[in-house]
């Protein structure tokens, strides 16, 4: 495989795990008052419309990336509700 | 166009566009104190690796989204700092 293609494979690695220390952090302190439900909504419906576009295109990379961050994505905005706070 | 390319462009546009409620969220508020760093270091350096995958292969989508939010977590990184709360 070419360097520049492994490089790809890391930064999509790294853009999709980059949510799970956030998840982790918020699960850990049930404290979710800095955190912009806009961001995590708007995400939420970019990454689902990446899926669709990934499966349109038989692309792996673009539905496992997407999916997986959908997915964590989805967990953030249910901490969210669960820790409400004003 | 086609739709589903227009579906790419909107996704992207959105996953893109997502951080700019959370830094104004944060840049109101002062208060970072829920925000994972670990998070925002990762996913610095996955656009920076995504970026130079995009100067690779000549690809102006790749260049500006990941150039745009490059720039937009390196803010929120930032105003962690300046605003550290234990």
């Amino acid at each position: 495989m070419e360097t520049i293609e492994i490089i790809g494979l890391v930064a999509a690695t790294l853009t999709t795990s980059a949510f799970v220390p956030q998840v982790y952090k918020t699960w850990k302190t049930k404290s979710t008052k800095d955190i912009s439900i806009t961001m995590y909504s708007a995400f939420l419906v970019g990454t689902s419309l990446w899926l669709f576009y990934g499966i349109h295109h038989d692309s792996l990379a673009i539905i496992l990336a997407n999916g997986i961050t959908a997915i964590l994505v989805l967990f953030m905005i249910f901490l969210k509700f669960r820790y409400r706070q004003v």
